[in-house]
């Protein structure tokens, strides 16, 4: 069965999750920390050791490991075109990659890395306490680039466009593990929560909306729409 | 006219020269220090200060800022399928961008970081000396991933496996940076060589290949095939 190596709270494996639903593959998803590979199942398929790993078994048979984050992307795209979250034209397509790429980026390592990994992956590696200028560093970014989601969203429906396309998905990844946390000042933002609240209906964004980590309950309003 | 913005010694900007070149599509290649950016040019098509940055002015009209670097890859062979440096599986293509990605993230942070760019952009910058620790790093990490492209070439005849692909590019990208500074022990990984000298030969290399810096010549068997 396809089988995807991820961790709850991990973005680049939300957004995995998220495009496979909106693809409407089904894939067993296995909780994987890559400092924590004691039986080999993570380097087996992936010496790298790092995370979302997909494993597909495609309709010409046999069994293939897909890593990472953007090939697995691009893999499912090019493998499994129906519900294509790719625009048409190849201008529109590069904006969409280049958006997607900020999100997992520089996004992802200035503010999720800063934030989410830095509380929470701390606290599962019992590596002591949060060193707080990182958060606060972390906090700020958050700001300046939310200040980056509000411009480009006054200008588009979506965020690479006038259509729904992976782009949304990278940064509702990036989003939502934030707002586990409740770090994200959406009152500040209306534009940008706004269109938080179009991605929480999708129904794709439901099997993410519903983790849940042991002794860190989310904000009452993170899994509601309308919030 | 189509335009890049780029350095000479910079592994990204000479993968794409090398694609643009593969494909047949004439640029007009524009060296660009991000750091020294006075008359905003680079600063007016990419607010992130990268490079390397494609201007194209695709068949459908108008003018296009296309970065970062996999965007401009994925564009390329987007927009212009003819020569096209991708195989025809999704399973291969999924292999391609997995070691092209190798290349870009993994080996350029930990080779060519603390290497070609320690050395290079430290004198352009009129920053000091290189520091020794990262010199010597990078030649070690250098070592560590020539071993596993031997192990990768002993399986293949190219880089992502029997086809020669934009991975043999991302590849050839980075030798040739070192291989300028001369820091490549080709005798000690002959399979690795003989690959080399193959893309040495590729007309689509010769540019990169005429490249030469002020006060630094390259080895005499930089630009030679028969090496």
């Amino acid at each position: 069965m396809r089988t995807l190596f991820h961790m709850p709270l991990d973005p680049a494996s939300r957004l995995i999750r998220i495009v496979l639903a909106e693809k409407g593959l089904p894939a067993q998803a296995i909780e994987k920390r890559p400092w924590d590979d004691e039986d080999g199942a993570l380097a087996s398929v992936n010496p790298a050791l790092t995370i979302p790993v997909l494993m597909d078994e495609p309709p010409t048979g046999g069994e293939l490991a897909i890593c990472p984050t953007t090939v697995i992307i691009e893999y499912l795209e090019d493998a499994y075109p129906n519900e294509s979250l790719m625009p048409s034209t190849s201008a529109a397509r590069a904006e969409t990659r280049r958006v997607t790429q900020w999100f997992m980026d520089k996004f992802d390592v200035e503010v999720t890395g800063n934030t989410v990994r830095e509380r929470i992956n701390r606290r599962l590696m019992r590596r002591g306490q949060p060193d707080y200028e990182r958060l606060k560093i972390g906090a700020d970014c958050l700001v300046w680039h939310l200040d980056y989601c509000a411009f480009l969203l006054e200008q588009r429906t979506w965020f690479a466009g006038e259509r729904y396309t992976v782009a949304d998905i990278a940064a509702a990844a990036q989003f939502s593990c934030l707002d586990y946390l409740d770090l994200v000042p959406w009152e500040k933002f209306p534009g940008v929560k706004e269109w938080y609240a179009r991605m929480k209906s999708r129904p794709a964004m439901r099997p993410v909306l519903r983790d849940r980590l042991d002794g860190i309950p989310p904000p009452s309003h993170y899994d509601d729409p309308d919030f």
